[in-house]
């Protein structure tokens, strides 16, 4: 059972047209950034008449869509929203105000606007207006669709994610860097899916350097699809003007602790933004300070694909919301490089803990997702 | 769909009845060394009249203790065995005589006597005798219980397990050796099982000097149960006769390379076994002389708990049948100490390949079982 915000009292049909909600919400999973992705269902009696999703920033919101679907057939509908509608005037008009015009007579709605001074609005007007208002149905798979969008309106910050390829004795690469391919097929192509639902892609100046990768997302399935941002971290701009990430559709970031004026000019002749950031005690980017730097550049999910130091930096710092594990069943030998670059640990006390929330087999690999501990 | 071995149908009753027998197989688990778990349910229409396994080494077999139970009932009964009826004088009378005695119209068995010296004499033995005989129902589940005395009786080796426990970035320990506890109270209840079921816990040298273990069997649930032998492999004679292992109940064996009487003498004392294998290359004992001389001594089923040199040295000899690998969800860092010890790789391609056949989830942690490739 899915627990409910309110105290109301879901029928098995609310379940399953909200379900439908959000399948198609997901739609939008790579195209919505800088906004969320939101799914709406109109149903008359059993039958659905009208359904919408929001595909890209500036196009029309969900409801917009569905209610342009279902034309004069939306009047004494039940509209359901994988998301709270908006009661504001942004790029596009509230859709709490379609939803009345259209003649709507109930609202289900799976969650609040996540915005602490936004949420509610929209369903206030939509009861002042006379509609039934519910809202909290499936909620949990409503938030899952957008921890990124929603984490940065209530915080600022993006939802972080650090992806990690190893062999089952923990290793990266082989000790002369040699990286290509830990894992198989199925599970660099699971990676091209979480790169092309992220808004930037994170890494060191190391990987750049040493790897040369494109960082681009490449699923199999997307055919329009926006390339997430890159964003190096190169304290002292060291990133060579020719990198293959220069040479990508979409932005290239360089985020820095110098100001090396020829440096910096040869990285903008090569496309990139280059951005200084607040140093940390070593001199490198200080992560909060990036991450904070990215939300208010409204990225909501980042990627960070990073080597041992970063990673390292990263677990210490305590900002990564999920680590995402792909496990190839190979040894590579304790002379390859590990995973986790942190000082020495006086006692297993100090360990770093984690929680698995997600294992599962991909091809001959395994994928674990983990979440900081409590 | 379960393959079977002879083209016979198969009615849904006998599977039913055949998965009632590995049930009570199951039951010797801890027991039946070097016998292998065997379990019989006897049934008239489509009662069970009759069951039985067999506990320990000298005891009935489960043949016996089924007709034992169903008594006169066992006349024109169908007989479920999980393994061919012997038909041999050992310690006890020859089971297909019994059953043929018994008057069993029809016996279903789940697969041969693993022996080829042996196989389908049983099986021969009451087709002469006019009993209805079929063989292959669930062979694999019935595989499955024995491994180890399957392996033994034919390659005359053991099967061979090897356990580790680890942090998400592949640690055993911290770089002070110190390893308790990596991972929770449900892996290591799940290590005490599978001790349980083995004949022998493998160990070197380098894990008694640094942790002195006890390598006994407690599972919670085993109210009757034999302890394993200890093995340690202990080129130099180097164990010291206080250690815990030698103060268990049951048999701890030392496996060496060198002939230094005062310090066999003084393991003799200590209640140890002491006996001198083939050295491989390094002057340690080789492993596969090793696994020939556990295999001669009935042990069916060895489980190593060992280091990363130990580890490294199975790994590359591939004398290892299944790793249990317990990952923790915590990291330790690149400081702390490795899985496997091995020369360092040329390239990718030299790395060792496994296969993930088992992966579940147990308690916080992860449980994989690995075997070799190909």
């Amino acid at each position: 059972m899915v627990p409910s915000s309110d105290a109301v009292n879901w029928f098995p049909e609310d379940h399953r047209f909200m379900a439908h909600a959000l399948r198609l919400a997901e739609k939008g999973l790579y195209t919505t950034d800088p906004n969320p992705r939101v799914g709406c269902v109109l149903v008359q009696g059993n039958e659905v008449v009208g359904e919408g999703w929001h595909q890209r920033a500036g196009g029309p919101h969900a409801e917009i869509v569905a209610l342009r679907d279902a034309g004069e057939r939306a009047r004494d509908a039940t509209a359901y929203v994988t998301l709270e509608p908006c009661s504001h005037h942004g790029r596009t008009p509230p859709c709490a105000d379609a939803l009345i015009e259209a003649g709507v007579r109930r609202v289900a709605v799976a969650m609040q606007d996540p915005n602490p001074r936004v949420a509610g609005r929209g369903l206030e007007r939509l009861r002042r207006a006379g509609i039934d208002v519910s809202c909290g149905l499936l909620w949990q798979e409503a938030e899952r669709l957008n921890p990124g969008f929603i984490k940065r309106m209530r915080s600022g910050l993006p939802f972080v994610r650090s992806k990690l390829a190893m062999s089952l004795d923990g290793r990266t690469a082989l000790a002369s860097g040699e990286s290509k391919w830990i894992t198989g097929e199925v599970a660099r192509q699971d990676v091209h899916r979480l790169r092309a639902r992220s808004s930037a892609i994170v890494t060191g100046i190391g990987t750049v350097r040493a790897d040369d990768p494109l960082l681009s997302a490449r699923p199999d399935e997307a055919t329009d699809l926006e390339q997430p941002a890159r964003v190096i971290l190169d304290s002292r701009l060291r990133s060579p003007a020719n990198a293959r990430v220069f040479r990508q559709a979409g932005r290239t970031l360089v985020l820095t602790t110098a100001s090396d004026p020829p440096a910096r000019q040869a990285l903008l002749n090569a496309g990139a933004e280059v951005l200084e950031v607040q140093p940390d005690a070593a001199g490198r980017p200080e992560l909060t300070a990036v991450l904070r730097l990215l939300g208010r550049m409204e990225f909501n999910e980042v990627l960070f694909e990073a080597g041992a130091t970063l990673n390292g930096a990263l677990l210490l710092a305590g900002v990564v919301d999920e680590w995402t594990v792909y496990l190839a069943p190979c040894v590579l030998g304790d002379e390859a490089r590990g995973l986790f670059r942190l000082p020495g640990l006086a006692g297993m006390a100090d360990r770093q803990e984690l929680a698995i929330v997600d294992a599962r087999r991909v091809g001959r690999d395994m994928r674990l997702i983990l979440r900081p501990c409590g």
